[in-house]
């Protein structure tokens, strides 16, 4: 808890500074109303929020899902979904979180009624994005399609929230959702890695985090690919057994090598590379499997024969999901692992502009890129 | 989809019929408002409801959480939840179901919000009770925590409702929650039955259908217990392929013998006798599993040493659940079995308390009672 | 059983009759020395055999896994994997099955001792064609790295039988392994399909019988696609509710069509076409799954972003698993469906040749061939 | 890898020094043969073996396994299950262990032929005890139902090793087995416990270890309850965020507590008191599960309807499966816990007789008693 909101009254302000999407690459810093919250929605104070490659994404280009909804370009949209903050205010009916609770937020709320939410599976709600109009269904994606973090409130559904302990700091808690992903991921395959070997393609925000947590749930060996040094050694500090950059050498041979050519029985791709799945298909040894968390820039000739083959099963997954981001954020509570080694720069909330250029063009080797807001 | 409603604007009137319980044992007829569906509910005119075993419970003793929660007693409370109907008004948002649809309910609307609905565990709902007032969490029981089915109309969260098509009839389509249950009971114990052996403990509605779905999936044998032949020889006609009559033999030996000693893979425990749990381990081979669906009446002396020494599973289950309604429901639809065969009898609403009698007393050789609203 | 094995004492020759692989497309019949059951085998006399697709494989250019181990040209290798027949001995030990049982095969019998068999997944077994000489860990695929069917005598491993009732027919029983097939992708997709809507794609025998298992496990609808009506007339008798020549429609937009724009929670692709597992991302729901069931002909371009949009997951299987060809055949013995009209043309062993012709050529639209041995 | 013995020819001699049971509670150290190891096996140099509660159980009382069996009362059976060793001498086939190579034991290989070992429960192998005589089906169990590790040399088939690696203590290896009865545990209530409650009931050595083995991955709080603050005390060394002196205060109460009133997630029942099972189901929260690892001493009153009203799950295990050693040995291997604390007394094989009375009468605190034979 933060005595700054605890011990007194908080007062909350009617309107507040938040960054805005006009055209493509165009954020505006406005003064826009606090929002409210309604029932099982709390109002967080956004404390700190990272940027996220699908950020990028978003403010360059929309994303399908809006051109298909008609968001978000000059919608008045405030995008940011990897945000942690303070709860300020409740909506009617709450008591998960009481007002003053520090909480970090996963991305998505599913409608809680679609076939997938009935299952569990809410971050494949078949009422994405409805939540506007007649059609709403409640369903919220943060950042995506609802309002997000890069503005000094945001309103959130309870299911988005997870507790952060005191002695986090708050930049630390911008990735617990990125652990999140990581966790789903593991979960997908299997979740009992214990002693089994992981390869993790792609030293980005991702892959790092599912080299930490594959490692803190006892993964052995993990290994993990890339092309830059300053990465694949930041992996190795975060629990890397072995990291290969693929520059030097071919990552199946490599895998292989390590292996004593068995090959591993977990791939999680992090990388996006058009080479990346039929290289993920060459190391998973028979009956393995391989997770799908990056977006693969384009599509690829791939030699599907070898899953039929080798019996192997294939999970794509678009972020975090099954409440994953509870278990990971309890693994950065028991410190498992050092997720603030990925941080790499701070920036006020006033120069956003700023931050997107260092984390899009890795200036100074960027990698967490987080914008501090309170 | 009925042309009575379908055809013509629906017209509802602003007061209804409804049972309400006031000391245990007595219901009241009364005229009550009939009540407004909200968001993510619409409201059902109540075609027809069946009486289950929990009805008289609750009609005699109230339940539990009601004790706890301040249930149901002189609140002007109405059971019933083993009904359907068809939809005459539609809450703000709902398109699932349109006017006119027939739709058979299930009992378990979770609050979409606590553990283990994100889980999919909606029947597990730890905000069970919690539809009133301030701690409102949007958790529904139908005729357990909120008004059910005896009266002429009832509202229902879009999550508890399926379709009924047009060439069941209103009596049959009562019998899907029960079918719903045995299904749930089917799915925890593994979902993959085809060709196991499985024993069904107790021929009640639960139990006979356990023997519907588990012979529709494949189970083989699929044996059936019991006290009373009538019901027996009733499980041999929806696909019992042997019928055991406890008072005539041992039914521990009897499985054996028909299983050539190894025993079954499955038991549904279905008859809440005070021995059954321990017969039920006797007769499940090494690995196996047991279902536990009905409430045992009494403590029992057991041996749980077997669970350890032969990995046994055992799974309780308060009812339907993950959706297993409408995996049933399609059985039915296709007509994989004949559920109407446990249908013995029909009373108009008015006669409700002749048709608890009937039920209760087993007048008539009685299974499923029917009461028909409209 | 068989009166005649039963009933007098069975006399196994010395030498048989069988077909061996000399170079591709060479097959030429031998006498050949009857072997001999091992620990946990049996031998069986073929009654009959059904050509597969992987035969002609087979024969024609061998197997990626004979290149690496040295089989089968000119090995005295005979092929034949989809067989049936009668128990004529038993190995030490073996007393699952006697003299004069009736039983079909599937394929695999893992090693019993590397993590995959270890975890029961025996068809991804790691030490797979490891059968024979020093390295003999003793895994057994009948037909593909032991001798199989085309010979009037087979050994094989207790794990790789099941039993025929009486009533089923020789020929029909060559088509358990290709249910088991078909029951293994249903397994690996949820298993818990009653209600829910499955595409499968290709008619091909395989296909054929998952339209049928998903029928008769209450799939709903079930669609098949296919090139060629007759084909698809009978996917229609085996319970297909909805068939599409991809030559008249669209695939994506007639499912789409018939499923009012939701879409499939499952597609079984049994038809190895370059465009297929794209249709089946676009075909199937947010949160669905596909099963590769089919070797794809040549590498495919492929867009896998949609796998991590859409929360998809893919499963690629070699044949049956998971013992879910004792499920189907226990669906078959309960007739559930009729495989029999799978069954087109029949053979004398001596015929093999224009067996294969037939199969191969789909001579007077042959599907299923049968060579009939005793 | 040990250089004694990888660095020259390993003499084997012919005779051994072993313990075997005369009647009940009469061991007696006798010169046997060496005995040799077949396919699949490997001679195994003992070189520490643990005293369990079940070796108790074995030398006072055979267990029922054995009395239908005709084992082992003066059958020359040597007990003993938690041994590990050195492998000084491959069967045929084996290259999975070389001579040298450091290894630890789990107690089961399944026969590898009936339906729960094709599924992977070679625990609930239904041909246990079978591995003598005609009906000789392959199933082993290391000191229940083969000669087991009381002896300088033992047969091992090589699913039931591991290895161990050089830096890890033969006292150390000898906890691996036990560790994997807890990770079989956690693996049954599902695996995924970071952040979630687990309560273990009995600081026995499996207790002890489920509190290690649940907190390595990541169970938040790990409550331990039991009756002797020295064993609390180890507890929490070994990982309890809290534990429970029940002679001071009532668990059930104790647990709701320490949970703001929610109960736990999962249990772990490893006392075998005859309340605890009851317990366990007052502590467990709706949707949790239980898992029961000791065998109750007397069958208890159960009120079985919790089970059912609370939709709780309960899993019988007898020791360790599913591969869960290797996990526990891996999560050993990287240090996660410090099963060092639990061993308190070594003794040399002459010397059995005294390591068990310290073992059953718990002499100086004694927990695991280590037996050094070589």
């Amino acid at each position: 808890m933060r005595t700054d909101v605890r011990k007194k009254d908080v007062s909350i302000p009617a309107t507040m500074k938040a960054w805005v999407l006009d055209d493509p690459e165009k954020l505006r810093l406005v003064e826009k109303p606090v929002p409210e919250p309604g029932p099982a929605e709390v109002l967080v104070r956004v404390d700190a929020v990272s940027i996220c490659g699908t950020d990028v994404e978003i403010i360059t280009k929309g994303l399908p899902a809006w051109i298909r909804g008609g968001l978000p370009f000059n919608k008045n949209f405030t995008p940011g979904h990897e945000y942690m903050g303070t709860v300020v205010k409740l909506g009617v009916g709450v008591d998960e979180y009481a007002v003053g609770d520090r909480v970090a937020v996963e991305i998505h709320a599913g409608c809680g009624r679609c076939e997938r939410c009935r299952m569990g599976m809410y971050t494949s709600c078949l009422n994405y994005g409805l939540n506007y109009g007649e059609k709403n269904k409640g369903h919220r994606a943060n950042g995506f399609t609802t309002d997000g973090g890069f503005a000094k409130y945001a309103v959130n559904h309870v299911n988005t929230l997870v507790h952060v302990p005191d002695d986090m700091s708050d930049e630390e808690a911008t990735l617990i959702v990125t652990a999140g992903t990581a966790m789903y991921g593991l979960d997908v395959l299997g979740g009992l890695v214990a002693g089994e070997a992981l390869a993790v393609f792609g030293p980005g925000p991702i892959g790092l985090m599912s080299v930490a947590v594959g490692k803190a749930l006892g993964a052995q060996p993990v290994i993990l690919t890339g092309t830059r040094d300053s990465r694949l050694n930041l992996g190795k500090k975060l629990g890397a057994d072995h990291v290969i950059n693929i520059r030097n050498e071919e990552p199946v041979a490599a895998v292989k090598r390590i292996t004593g050519g068995r090959g591993v029985h977990y791939v999680m791709e992090c990388s996006g590379a058009p080479s990346a799945f039929n290289e993920a298909m060459d190391v998973v040894n028979r009956g393995g499997r391989i997770c799908l968390a990056a977006f693969p820039t384009e599509p690829a000739l791939v030699d599907l024969a070898k899953l039929v083959r080798n019996n192997i099963y294939v999970y794509g997954i678009r972020g975090e999901g099954r409440s994953a981001t509870h278990r990971a954020a309890a693994l950065m509570a028991q410190k498992r692992f050092n997720a603030k080694l990925m941080h790499t720069h701070t920036f006020p909330l006033e120069e956003l502009p700023t931050a997107f250029r260092y984390f899009r063009e890795r200036i100074e080797d960027a990698i967490k890129v987080v914008v501090k807001v309170s």
